[in-house]
């Protein structure tokens, strides 16, 4: 049986005692999160939100890459986000490698170039990454200034988030 | 006091309580979930999960975009994951825009156009959305043909998943 399977089954138990049907679409908090993919990351209980309080966006190392963008848009303009978390963490994976160094591996082993993404966006400065992905969500000239966009860092040694002024 | 201040008062006491410190970076379940941003779902509980088990990509739509794209290989090749789930759901907001009536008032309100992005995604059959990213994510040349890839709809009044077959 695969994990995929097991994660089903658990499924079924989560809908048996399901009580959040009546949730309407707009986070009820206003909140979007921009936040790393990494496993060690839970972000509903880390904020102590609940199911229906925020929008939650992740891919590796919380770049706010157009696709990114795309999603706060559409958080904002669409369902009425008012402030924006972007969430680093200690021991990213991003700080561990090169973009060159995977795409030279990946085009070795498979044998196939000239395919995007043709970056992966690692970084060598946590802070700073924090800062630019604030920067760039900010100075985006479809970001609406009245929006509070804020970055953090999380210590995954001890689950606690600090803030990363600009 | 901010949404955000309060969620910071909140992870306060998630830190004092914080036992999971010795976590590794490699996902334990070696999983990777793609869904949508959607506040109506909280992916660990969803799927029977634990910080620590899966990467949780989130965007607007679950779409395999290239950022998506981008952070599922990261997952693979770096942190070893094996098994993809893509995961929609019913009421979602990208069911219910047009792409061209999003970039009109982006450009409208703002009075900027010619700015990144140009395409939101929007979607008007759910389960032909979820096919499509499934199929795109296959049809990757760099994702491995050993990696299990499923889609599912996620029923928000029921809490349910369902399996969408290709």
């Amino acid at each position: 049986m695969s994990i995929i399977d097991d994660a089903l089954k658990a499924n079924e138990a989560y809908a048996h005692n399901f009580k959040l049907g009546e949730l309407p679409a707009p986070p009820k908090k206003k909140l979007a999160v921009l936040a790393c993919m990494d496993a060690r990351l839970t972000i509903e209980p880390m904020l102590g939100l609940n199911t229906g309080d925020a929008h939650i966006i992740r891919n590796a190392g919380a770049i706010a890459t157009e696709d990114a963008i795309r999603s706060l848009l559409i958080s904002h303009y669409l369902l009425g986000t008012m402030e924006f978390m972007v969430i680093n963490h200690t021991g990213c994976g991003m700080l561990t490698f090169k973009d060159s160094e995977l795409l030279e591996r990946l085009e070795r082993e498979t044998g196939v170039s000239a395919v995007t993404p043709s970056h992966f966006h690692a970084f060598d400065n946590l802070e700073a990454n924090v800062r630019r992905q604030v920067a760039r969500i900010k100075a985006h000239p479809w970001i609406s200034r009245d929006i509070s966009v804020r970055g953090f860092v999380f210590d995954v040694r001890t689950g606690k988030l600090s803030e990363i002024k600009a």
